[in-house]
């Protein structure tokens, strides 16, 4: 099988115009197939609040209801995908953007209403990817670049986590191909001391994400990225990565890019 | 060649909801290669007031300034596309929503400034589309779904007329399928009385157009619509219609559909 790169880039490189340009040149400069998942940044928060929908909380989680879903459908699906798009095909990547309710490629199910309605959330199911259609664009020579909307094939679209997303592209192309899962965002990896950017954990395999856990050094947003990679590794995913977006190039050069999670 | 139906959808059906779901209901029960393409409707404008962004308008033409960009690609690219894509995937087409820069579909230049600048307004070449790639998503069962939007190639997007893509799209594809153009709007066709809805004038020759153009008949908006189309048809498009969106689906019943160009 042949390998298949698939790159989600954090909210925090979606921040910053500088590292968005360098990111996405190292991106270009990766041989071989190749995806990349974007969430929004705090764009989606600030045009939000500019257009004057305002953000529900509930329990410390955002609420995503009609006006939001909208300013996501704005933000995420226009403003910042064909950006990126545009940015691409300036490095000579010939990328086509990508919600998953173009060419069908990603079904989710609204998140089932439990204490809290998250509004329109959407889960992935286990065949939430459609796989032939991503490897046709992939074997047509284009790099789709996938945000986090998804839709329930009845002509909803959802809000879904960008992670989970990428995690679920990486799984569902497993059968097709080797998939490296690759989470790059603003710190160097997964560290032992949040405050010691050198304190980075090269390695973790299941039963030390356990420990990790356990002793509260894995905490916060890291907890979910790690849950979903570890499942992702456990189900056939190649190799996950999680590491620094400025450091991306080391990817290809047998170098040392973040942590590594093994099976 | 196989046939390819390349249809253009109004901005008043764009911001009438029932209509839309109707129009879309049309548009999938045509059977055959199809590419919709959308522009925005009074949705931008709205939008744009809600953000604080001021249309600036010179000797009654819209300037694209940047904010203005933004907005477009928030409201072309993701609201209206996505939203689209999404609906008609209800309806059992594979849709796949589109600017120019993705797929590098469409490349367009700056418009030159000469007594205005338009901003980010992007003008058509007469290579603008890649047929290829388009031809590659056409035989995968993709629908491609298109809006105003366009790209330079050096990571600009660019406002380009969705009647002036739409006809790139019927002449750059014209080597490749018999292509077909039709314009669904909110009237019966081109009509001779814009006050009687009956009085569609039901063929249209290059000649009759220019004694019509004399006459005052045609005019405003129509103008560029028909000058576009008739290039199209002097180029290679098989076919041209303008008519109404709500009776699309007469144009596979060989009923009478608005107005027919020829050559």
């Amino acid at each position: 099988m042949n390998p298949l790169y698939i790159i989600k880039i954090g909210g925090n490189v979606i921040d910053n115009p500088i590292q968005l340009v360098q990111f996405l040149k190292d991106f270009a400069g990766l041989s071989g197939a190749k995806i990349l998942i974007h969430g929004g940044g705090k764009i989606a928060t600030q045009t939000a609040a500019k257009i004057g929908v305002q953000t529900q909380m509930v329990n410390g989680r955002r609420i995503t209801d009609a006006a939001m879903l909208d300013v996501v459908t704005m933000v995420y699906g226009g403003l910042v995908n064909k950006n990126i798009v545009a940015q691409l095909q300036a490095n000579q990547v010939n990328a086509i953007g990508m919600t998953g309710a173009d060419a069908n490629a990603i079904k989710a199910v609204k998140r089932p209403v439990k204490d809290v309605d998250f509004g329109f959330v959407g889960d992935l199911l286990p065949d939430a990817v459609n796989a032939n259609i991503i490897k046709t664009l992939l074997e047509a020579g284009l790099v789709p670049v996938f945000n986090a909307l998804t839709h329930d094939g009845n002509g909803q679209l959802f809000n879904t986590n960008a992670d989970t997303i990428a995690s679920a592209l990486a799984l569902g192309l497993s059968s097709l191909y080797e998939t490296k899962l690759i989470y790059c965002f603003e710190k160097n990896g997964v560290m032992r001391d949040i405050n010691d950017d050198n304190s980075v954990i090269q390695e973790i395999n299941p039963s030390y994400f356990e420990e990790l856990k356990a002793d509260g050094i894995i905490a916060d947003g890291m907890l979910p990225k790690l849950q979903n990679a570890f499942d992702a590794i456990q189900n056939g995913v190649k190799e996950v990565y999680i590491g620094h977006a400025a450091k991306l190039a080391a990817l290809q050069k047998e170098s040392i890019f973040g942590t590594r999670l093994t099976k």
